[in-house]
């Protein structure tokens, strides 16, 4: 049977074991209330009280000053390829530019496309998305609408390690998959987004970072739900928000400040769990192969083949057997995925790390 | 403290017990799976039996042709008021006709101005919103884009008992607020939406019923997330869909079917509560007075008023120290309301009624 902790899946993720028995609770009944979350109004004081602490441990647990503005969306990472265009893009007369470094960046270009001129500044599909493009290698134009990038990309397992575009056009970062994962200079960014269910709660719910100034201008005839003035406004109670999955985002928000200890210590726990994987990789003298260049190795989904299908689906298949669960690549690259965001355990990884050693030794043999 | 079975909030609303034994479960683990819902990967095939089975099971209730798909999407009603016209207003050269007959049906009406004409065929506001119109009082247009309409307006609580508009031209009706309340002749409607926060499954959640033969014409250029092919392409799964809300709503259809035994039987129930508190109003000689006219009174929201604002105060304060909770009227309007949508119980219900009669006798005495 599978288990919780041993869940490595790309998406929605694992998360805390006590999140989840608050979360359990408040199904029945939310403690301080005595209803079920599911019944609560939106609009009732608690509610109101649950977003405002979920935007103030965010701003903590990032040092994000007053000039970003934090929101609470729905429709995904997905919606946000088309509105951050229809704000910032749309009769702009301005070229947005993009980096094409994986599956998820790639998905966003055309939807940027029908909004204005967009340049692909660099495209990695040639090198497998294997890499990322150095500082050396981006053309970044001083006046672009804005630069748009993915911070990790998860289904190639690469991640920025540093930030890419030049400081003056504004900077626009999809960290779906390593928001809260670590420490970042809030001021360089000038919108970040960030579904939730990776690092930071159920599918449902997507978090907004903006730059205050970016609002001043919203071009004419935006729909009330795709202008973000509108949710900045009602203080993300716009229309009746996913009010269970902004819950669950207090609790790990919570967790992090209070169990964790914040993202300078989450970020070291990250790092210990991605060495230990890495390693198994890189000692086993190639029964594993690692995607990613060594540079450019993501500390959120660590990707891998074996060298062969068969062997693949045999790993898959004796990993289930002892309650792994989530390890098959993303349907678009095959291959092995293992997903350790913030709620994977260290203790969860060195039982992978010792699986995978025990299979290459078995297979060896 | 508050109960969850004497819960009349407007919406989010109550949901069955049952129901929420089963969605508790669901975060610790999911039966089947041995995983917590909330880390469950939306690309399985456990959650494309979800899917599949939530589906089947309203197209079941509503005794829906294969001529209607059903859709599961985010962004609430809200998301709706622009998608419906993007889809059939935008570049039609034809107007769309709107009944304003409400809070709700209000909103709807500038967000479809944004893509094309639109004509108010009937406007309540001087009425109070009072009454809904009777058929001779609708001068449909055969040419028309569209008519849209709310068939339940929980704020005013008023709701259609017949079906406005003329067959032939696209019917569209937000049923967010009645939506497997009673049978419907789906037949009549070319697209139905409701959020799933009433009487369907927590907030978060939207369905799409839409005649297939509606999206053979699509405008050029819409966003991927904003075209409804896209969702039905991808059988809901074209983003990370909201895993855990869609879950609900099909343990909320397997109630459905299974407890109550389906829509005719939920109906009466819903007609026999609603007698209940009208009643209560109509037997109180003047003490309660009902906002809606009587032919268009809500099942589903039934709103009425005190003879001051210090005796609503006085009610809701009594009604809260008995356990009810969500009674106060939409902050648009005031007065006291009581939502009384699938999941709410006859014997709360007459619990209400009683405590109804009981204030009365007391204030009259």
């Amino acid at each position: 049977m599978m288990k919780n902790d041993l869940n490595f899946s790309g998406g929605p993720g694992v998360l805390p074991e006590s999140v989840l028995a608050e979360a359990q609770q408040a199904i029945a009944s939310v403690p301080e209330v005595g209803l079920s979350i599911l019944g609560i109004s939106h609009r009732s004081d608690w509610f109101a009280a649950v977003v405002a602490e979920a935007e103030r441990n965010i701003r903590e647990l990032l040092k994000l000053p007053d000039s970003h503005a934090i929101l609470f969306l729905q429709g995904g990472a997905t919606l946000q390829f088309s509105m951050i265009p229809m704000l910032l893009l749309r009769g702009s007369g301005k070229t947005a530019e993009y980096l094409r470094t994986g599956y998820w960046s790639g998905k966003a270009i055309p939807e940027a496309a029908l909004e204005g001129d967009v340049r692909v500044l660099w495209d990695g599909e040639a090198q497998g998305f294997r890499r990322l493009p150095g500082a050396d290698e981006l053309a970044c134009a001083a006046d672009a609408a804005y630069l748009h990038y993915v911070s990790n990309e998860t289904v190639e397992g690469t991640q920025f390690h540093d930030i890419p575009g030049i400081d003056g056009v504004p900077r626009v970062c999809d960290m779906s998959s390593d928001f809260l994962s670590r420490p970042i200079d809030p001021e360089r960014y000038d919108l970040i987004y960030a579904h939730a269910q990776k690092n930071l709660g159920p599918a449902g719910v997507t978090v907004v970072i903006v730059r205050r100034a970016l609002l001043e201008r919203v071009p004419a005839g935006l729909p009330a739900l795709l202008d973000y003035r509108s949710h900045l406004n009602a203080r993300s109670i716009f229309n009746t928000p996913p009010v269970f999955a902004i819950y669950v985002v207090l609790l790990v928000t919570r967790w992090l400040l209070n169990d964790v200890g914040g993202l300078e210590r989450m970020a070291a726990v990250n790092r210990g769990k991605a060495e230990a994987l890495y390693r198994a990789i890189d000692q086993s003298q190639g029964f594993y192969e690692g995607w990613a260049a060594l540079n450019d190795r993501s500390l959120m989904n660590v990707v891998f083949r074996l060298q062969s299908a068969q062997l693949e689906a045999d790993f898959l298949e004796r990993a289930a057997a002892e309650g792994f669960s989530g390890l098959a690549g993303h349907r678009s690259l095959g291959g092995i995925r293992a997903s350790i965001y913030n709620a994977m355990t260290p203790a969860a990884v060195a039982a992978l790390g010792a699986f995978m050693q025990d299979f290459t030794a078995q297979r060896s043999a």
